[in-house]
């Protein structure tokens, strides 16, 4: 089958590397030149909305997906009248709108932090007073990584925070004063059949992705997720792997967000998992049955951001699996990753422990 | 690093894929325009033996290595000149020429089946008194899967074998009464470190391996050939996987012959093994360390050759992996295997037998 992703990153790059053992070909529609999956198919460097790269795209392409969820709703819709798109374009319209999103959840029965839509200052002055301090100012859309969003602690930090990010639209949410973060991945086939992965906990720094551990104890409350998820996924009839991310109170869980797409947080179901999210993902969109997602021992992902620690160390810790994206490194770049996978919880501490210290050796510029 | 492959099949493709996620880019050297691993690297087309070509290799490579033990051992140790070569070509010396092979197997201490070089009919002839039959005669280069052997029965068949063979430099060899064949497979890393695989079980049809298990149970007379494995990788000073191909008499073990390579009863080590053979041999050629060769549960491999099975259905199989080659089916050829990978053998066994049903319907035409 030949799939197509809009989107040529490293996420689109892993779901090459599982689907083409599967059979398939790939074309990637980027408008970087650079674009780092590119080497593992065919390369339309274009913008998304580019009529004849569109084109081509529908002409070459059994089905389409895409890596990540700003890709423009409208201009996948329209392909989707071409040929099948999965996931189904109506999941961007949602996840492209923190309002719409967090209002969705709510109607899907979903707990969600308190949130306003905040289209003026007073209204934005308001609703701190409504909603209590700390809260978070947030663009409704294209935030990522931490990026357009702002922390107000106190009232005096209002009007800072308004000046900032007026002119875009905004949605104040209530600061969780969460004991960790949670994703929770999950992938539908075409005949509806859903598999839950198990959940995963996510360790952050400066708003990215750091950590990420599998499986993680699971209080009774945890249930509840695989619910909201479970009718989110019938909602859109969804095709594909969705990941909803999660704050854990100690009481409860809170949906932050969904991404309609395989995640980051997902990167070590290729190793801790019988089959991972990306073979899931092309599975899904490419008709075929669903693979397991149990996991496979005990498992703990490393972002490697902006720059890369020496492979050759690191290649010596015995479970370590490295994964270079073939991106140039930049600060604040997701550039690779490693995933640890062991039998036993005892091996992954003492192997996280011993990568912990290089990292920490390398930053101290000891190696 | 830019790593070249002399060779462009599917174990050229699955180095790659596993090298890829390491950071290294491939070339591949092959004569067919449609070697299958070509779309996961820069493809050269042309001989082995051609000058331009290998100036390009030469020039573009950090590192050389081959997918198979045929490719010209001259051109292999001119290159190692200009660029280096793993495993080392001398190995190529001895793994292309059977009689050099099992005269350098026995040098090691390593058992094989009785041997003699022949040269004519009436060596024929003596050597079959000799030996004893059932003997086969082989050529003593360029035979793989079954080609260039004749089976000698009786004495009346030694005549028709002589004239069936002769002309290339062939030799006989003692039918070996085997329980099973067994392979075992190592990497050896540029400072020498020396990794084993489990023992693996390996069933033919036709002379075409058809199915492979990992691990198997190891009676007291294994032990052996891994020190005869270990004395030989010294002996070359290796740097890459080697492979050891055995028969299983019940009561001892007789190498048949080695792969100075990856191999396909090691497909199974992408599933079944913390670090596999195509990452192992890729970290040695590439001076990293070796990754652990331990077990990941109970593995069977299944070879599909000539055409495939229905994938959707295989598919539905829970701890199946699929791999296709991106080759044109024609019959005998390999164009993909599945290997099924459960934490216990009963699962396996249940689902090997799950397997085996789908394959014998197909067979019989009923699905």
């Amino acid at each position: 089958m030949n799939i197509a992703i809009l989107g040529g990153g490293q996420l689109a790059r892993m779901l090459a590397l599982a689907g083409i053992p599967l059979g398939h070909k790939f074309i990637f529609l980027d408008p970087s030149p650079t674009a780092c999956a590119a080497s593992l198919g065919e390369r339309i460097t274009a913008e998304y909305d580019n009529p004849q790269a569109l084109a081509k795209v529908a002409n070459m392409a059994d089905v389409v997906s895409f890596d990540f969820e700003n890709v423009p709703a409208a201009v996948v819709a329209n392909l989707a009248n071409e040929v099948p798109v999965y996931p189904p374009p109506s999941v961007l319209l949602t996840a492209q709108d923190r309002l719409v999103e967090k209002t969705f959840f709510q109607k899907m029965g979903a707990a969600t932090p308190v949130f306003r839509p905040i289209d003026s200052l007073e209204q934005l002055q308001l609703a701190c007073e409504e909603i209590g301090l700390p809260a978070v100012l947030k663009t409704r859309r294209m935030g990522y990584d931490g990026k357009g969003q702002c922390l107000i602690r106190n009232m005096g930090q209002v009007n800072q925070a308004w000046q900032e990010l007026k002119g875009s639209a905004l949605i104040l949410e209530a600061f969780v004063h969460f004991e960790r973060e949670i994703s929770l991945l999950a992938a539908r086939s075409q005949d509806g059949n859903i598999l839950f992965y198990p959940f995963i906990e996510n360790q952050h720094e400066k708003g990215i992705l750091r950590r990420s551990m599998m499986p993680v104890e699971e209080p009774a409350y945890f249930k509840l997720a695989r619910e909201w998820l479970c009718k989110i996924l019938r909602h859109f009839e969804y095709v594909g792997v969705l990941t909803l991310e999660l704050f854990d109170t100690g009481e409860s869980l809170l949906v932050n967000e969904m991404a309609p797409r395989v995640h980051n947080s997902g990167h070590l179901t290729i190793e801790g998992s019988v089959c991972s999210q990306f073979e899931n993902h092309i599975r899904a969109i490419s008709g075929q049955a669903l693979g397991s997602t149990e996991s496979r021992g005990f498992s703990c992902m490393y972002n490697w951001i902006g720059e890369l620690p020496d492979r050759a160390e690191c290649l010596k810790i015995p479970g370590l699996h490295w994964h270079e994206y073939e991106k140039f490194p930049r600060a604040g770049r997701k550039i690779g990753h490693a995933t640890l996978n062991f039998d036993n919880r005892a091996d992954l501490e003492n192997n996280t422990a011993r990568l912990d210290i290089l990292l920490q050796e390398r930053k101290e510029g000891r190696i």
